[in-house]
């Protein structure tokens, strides 16, 4: 199957975290239609198996390649640490882009001095090791520090981004980072770049280089797009479809704060 | 299907904070056999529309039933909120017993003197008034004083119980307790019996009655399988048996914090 300019942009994700990929494809792209598909009733991914989230993700392929999309951007850090090569596989020429390759592709491009990248995420994501596999393909130099912060997806969720619990939550997984000398920070997991002035005030250091994998996502995607001839020639007639597997409760305040504005539609699709 | 003595005793959960139930059957009633499922593939029903619920916990009752249990303990306070009937219906001659149920009868049974119950429990939990109808039912001059919690299940398989975090979550969720006149807490998630000790130094009272609904519902379970003669007359042979849907990260570390001992073997089995 070809792509077709005129077709729109497949992102995904465990939940609706990946709406702050949208978020940064929207600024990055506007000229773009989008479908978005957040798998709301299967959500969280980074407590689960490799397996099981292999089989989810490719059930999600599936959908959008229904849609027909030109591009799959992989939105959770889960399932691109898990099963980027099985979503390739299944995806033929429509290309595939993830916010790991993506995260990493950035941080290999900061200053370095130190050749150490920080990257924090999920359990799952920091267990693959699948930043430090990214960040060794762009520069085999390259070390990292990782740690894993399963507590800030619900803070996020519950909308604590800057009270005590955040502050002294953020303070038990970066207090490692400040012996540390590193060059840059990853924000490995869609939940977190709510948290990034909260880091930056923690670190306080305003050399801190901060690498949001969600820009980096649609950086990457942008520059495919243009490379491939593949950017939409229609930009008046741009969509955005938002799915996901179980409406959750609270889903429009939660979807206005990842995305930064309403969603006027959601239709709930059932996956098998 | 009649039920026999010598028949299991089936107890579920979305996930494995139902293994507080069985730590608390297990001492209720030593001398049964348990067969407990946790859906840790589609953890957290909390967050879940009551249709999905609904369609979960009927595929585990049907899983219940195969194994030939003798009785089924509702374990999540999602899944009684919104599924009870449902599984009821689905069982037949199969008792089913919930938290809910079991909770609200055994706060009904405290002493009086400001009608009114407090209650912590998950976003579904509160939000379907599950409680509040339960306490009527039992003395219609109760009142209900409910909050949502959603932070205390991450923090509890955080492992993060009596530091800074979950003092500073504690002191957010229990702050409007102390302006009112109430006459106990019910625990209404199978996680919160994790923190009942913070609690009542939370509220520094000593007089302050707690209902842990695990405890509340085992007591019920003995009492019913005694009348109905349905208690196990082979001691000797009793098992505990364990299924997951999936083996989440750290399931040994979480599944010793919540049962309280380690448990040898676990079986996966897959849901639809």
């Amino acid at each position: 199957m070809k792509s077709s300019p005129g077709a729109p942009i497949g992102i995904f994700d465990s939940g609706i975290g990946g709406l702050t990929v949208v978020k940064s494809v929207m600024q990055a792209l506007p000229n773009e239609s989008i479908v978005y598909f957040g798998d709301t009733a299967r959500v969280p991914y980074g407590i689960k198996s490799a397996e099981t989230v292999k089989e989810y993700a490719l059930q999600i392929t599936d959908f959008l390649l229904r849609k027909r999309v030109k591009m799959i951007l992989i939105a959770c850090n889960t399932v691109a640490a898990s099963a980027r090569n099985a979503i390739e596989h299944k995806s033929g020429s429509v290309p595939v882009l993830d916010v790991i390759s993506a995260g990493a592709q950035a941080a290999a491009a900061l200053r370095h001095e130190h050749n150490m990248i920080g990257v924090i995420g999920t359990l799952a994501t920091v267990g693959s090791g699948a930043y430090e596999d990214a960040l060794k393909q762009q520069n085999p130099s390259l070390s990292v520090f990782s740690k894993a912060c399963p507590m800030l997806v619900p803070l996020a969720e519950e909308g604590w981004i800057d009270n005590e619990v955040a502050r002294a939550t953020l303070d038990i997984y970066l207090r490692d980072f400040t012996h540390t000398r590193f060059d840059g920070l990853i924000l490995g997991c869609t939940h977190y770049p709510l948290f990034r002035d909260q880091i930056m005030a923690y670190f306080n250091n305003p050399n801190l280089q901060i690498v949001d994998s969600a820009d980096a996502i649609a950086a990457m995607a942008a520059e495919y797009l243009d490379n491939a001839r593949l950017l939409n020639s229609a930009p008046d007639q741009t969509t955005f479809s938002c799915y996901v597997s179980d409406k959750p409760q609270r889903f429009q305040a939660l979807a206005e704060r990842f995305l930064g504005k309403n969603i006027n539609r959601v239709e709930v699709v059932n996956m098998p």
